[in-house]
């Protein structure tokens, strides 16, 4: 945890660099400082099918699940959430700007009792945290 | 919202329509009276790689879900669903009439506190409103 | 149901036959004994932007989501996960020994009174059955 899934139309393509926006919303999650460095997982799945609105093809949306584990209270999710939107979205000024265009953002809260994981990044910071 | 996100086998490429399919689910969404046209987001994502059942290779799948806002009860969803499951499910009777395949719908809402969104879909079809 | 999607970074694409992968879950899934054969569905979509971490791009990801019906105790879930969780996770011993990886898998319950299916790979399956 967390997990950032994006899905977006195949025609931002042409109006985004997709890697340039995960990577905006990493780097906003790693500044909220609430989620651990070697747990952060940003992707995204473009859909090259997609019907929006009235079905007119040059719409285009992005949309954004976050996962996270339990045990942050709502005060600090909804605030974490803030900042990650209102950087994805500053990030998206020009697509706006330049389209008819949806931007969305949901967070999810996985279940712990059905939760597993296995993680050799944050052994892999913490060696270069104490080696650097 | 609403978003709809289609997963499918990607063995269906020869006997559907994806695009044609998420169009179906899209006008069903309109026809239910109760989704924000501007809101309405299909989409389909193509998996390469699956496991169905007893693994053979010649069966395939389709895998919608819906993702709502809070906001109306449990009728109305089960209404607006029954009616979108319906058109789909008709759209798909020739590839059920000539293949081993499943098809599931399945309908989750996003919790308003944690949700945002950005979108001039909606004010642009205002003013065509107006307009046209 | 169940429905199994996993989420991958392409990078994998080298380290990993994904397929082979979706086949250990669906097998396991099956050697469970609690869900119904011709209901289970594995498949993957490969992510080929992504952001991980303090953003290097040889780290790796594979993030796995169970969604199932309602009617199975805590308990049941949670042996049915770990065993399927573990059989995965052995299976991708390799790519933690020669990678930074991160594996995840959540269970997610699915609402029955918002749930449609259509499926005739039941009864393929009991048809073979009969006549094997």
């Amino acid at each position: 945890m967390p997990h950032f899934t994006i899905e977006y139309s195949a025609n931002l393509d042409d109006r985004l660099d997709i890697g340039a926006a995960c990577e905006v919303v990493r780097k906003a999650a790693v500044e909220t400082g609430i989620f651990p460095l070697g747990g952060i997982r940003v992707r995204a799945v473009r859909c090259e099918h997609y019907a929006i609105a009235d079905a007119r093809q040059d719409y285009g949306f992005l949309d954004m699940v976050l996962r996270i584990g339990e045990g942050r209270d709502l005060k600090t999710r909804k605030e974490a959430g803030e900042q990650i939107f209102q950087a994805l979205s500053r990030h998206l000024d020009s697509v706006f700007a330049s389209s008819k265009f949806a931007l969305s953002f949901d967070m999810q809260i996985n279940d712990k009792d059905t939760s597993w994981k296995r993680n050799n990044i944050h052994d892999a910071l913490k060696a270069e945290a104490a080696h650097g």
